[in-house]
């Protein structure tokens, strides 16, 4: 145990005021500046990381989603759901969400939105040219796939990790990869048929990862960004959180595919890449808690409780 | 796999009107009895539950706290933290919080209530005959410790499980239980010292569970009901969510406790038993997905994803 408050100190503390951060000292030897690089905070380990360490996500793949408070940006993942992510590209290219709104909201679950009238033939929004059937897209063969592995595992699956920055897990008996429900992951609702899902009907998770749902419906992507404007929205009615009135809806104002907006309005997002050193030093960070306030470092990190940093690489907020 | 839609049926249906229940056939064998008690619905099992199954919590570790959109209702538990529990019970009886607030809200992490000032020595209001010191409760014996197990454990501790309905982990070498940070669950604060919280200053846990502070700062209960008053809230700036101006802050009209109320004026309010069967089964029923939407049963149910279940016992909502 570190004694320096170098690790996100004072999570909890009383106030903000009372967390203060010891600057590591300088003109060291070779052995305190290798024990320093080990207790770097994560801020430290993340103001080191070249360039090269970041990506910016291809526009293909990235969402804006409107509401009047602000935006929600997502990105897509086709190498889970390849059929998906190219009907939701095709949904946002003809606006299909413009005007429809968040019409479920139950607590500790997910966010729901898209047009609420879905399965209601006589009332449904068209598609347009997206296709009106998918197949499912649970999972894929775990060969092929980008797989940063995490140093722990947990119950459901024997390998967990990052897939350019999704949260994955593999069935290393099967084969088998999907990407899993933590907080801010991107899901296609569905019936009760497999594949009776579109990706017009998107969730996003806002609690406790459900993983129970894993490898259960189709993923298409995560919340790259905007998640605070998601998260508090109005639940509504138990068990489900439907709303019984759709004036208690959020409107979207729009959703528009970022590949569409003209490149000066795009949002200057990049995420850090998962198979980074700098990726790797910030878990283990977390597993070791370098920070006076944790009295007994956990030793481990779990997969739903790891955020993969994003920055705004012009430096503006 | 059972084929009949009995478990929390359509999770992600598309709307609330594709999800249907199919009752369990009348007139059945033993056998098909056996097998549809197996397979009953999570619904059913809480009705079948006989009345001994539910407990009515101690008013004197009841805190009710009113904001003005309604009642969050929290249990203390003493049996992890006795010093924290009494404090609690004096800074309710005296009413200290009447008039405070919600100052903090961290995105998937908690939100944080008591004295904004309460680290200016300045302006920190009194905490009236409660001690301003206590010492640390981060865990306790395992012995003596009323304690479910449940079947699968997590990569955080070798058991876990519920005590009396509290979210609970026992490290079976060291002899240790504390209660682990889920949805929901209530810590005291604190600076830097192990023994720098009052219980002035809560905190509820509203995303995915922090398990890392587990063991790491005094866990003193969980909330019963209004979890969606408290999850919805504004978050406040990141990283910590301490909102900059005090008129961002949620006021608390007061928080009593229950035992200060007059018994016609309690929330009638019934907890089931973590020690009962009709908890284990439907623990059971969670594992194994009895349910058509589900491809896939999970086989396992995490802590921190089992939801304790409450009763208005007047059968009213």
């Amino acid at each position: 145990m570190n004694a320096r408050p170098l690790f996100a100190a004072c999570l909890l503390a009383l106030t903000l005021s009372a967390c203060t951060t010891v600057p590591t000292a300088a003109g060291t030897s070779a052995q305190e500046a290798a024990a320093a690089a080990k207790n770097r905070s994560p801020k430290e380990i993340l103001d080191a990381a070249p360039d090269s360490d970041w990506r910016t996500p291809d526009p293909s793949n990235l969402l804006y989603m409107d509401l009047a408070n602000g935006r929600v940006v997502i990105e897509l993942a086709p190498q889970f759901a390849p059929n998906h992510a190219a009907n939701i590209r095709t949904l946002a290219h003809e606006h299909f969400w413009d005007g429809t709104g968040i019409y479920r909201v139950q607590d500790n679950f997910v966010v729901q939105f898209g047009d609420a009238d879905s399965d209601d033939a006589a009332k449904a929004k068209s598609l347009g040219s997206a296709k009106t059937h998918l197949p499912a897209e649970f999972h894929r063969s775990a060969q092929g796939l980008a797989f940063d592995k995490l140093p722990d595992s947990d119950g459901w699956a024997d390998q967990t990790g990052f897939s350019n920055g999704f949260p994955t897990a593999i069935n290393s008996k099967t084969g088998t990869a999907w990407m899993t429900h933590c907080y801010g992951v991107v899901g296609s609702g569905r019936n009760e048929a497999d594949d009776s899902s579109t990706g017009s009907e998107l969730y996003v998770v806002i609690g406790q990862s459900p993983r129970q749902l894993d490898d259960n419906i189709t993923v298409v992507g995560r919340v790259l960004k905007g998640m605070e404007l998601l998260s508090p929205i109005k639940r509504g009615p138990p068990p489900m959180g439907f709303y019984e009135n759709a004036s208690e809806r959020t409107p979207i104002t729009s959703i528009a595919l970022a590949a569409d907006v003209p490149e000066s309005q795009r949002v200057p997002l990049q995420v850090l890449r998962t198979d980074s050193q700098t990726f790797r030093d910030l878990i283990e960070a977390r597993r070791h808690g370098v920070n006076s306030f944790y009295k007994r470092p956990a030793g481990r990190a779990d997969l739903c409780s790891i955020n993969v940093p994003t920055r705004d690489p012009t430096g503006k907020k």
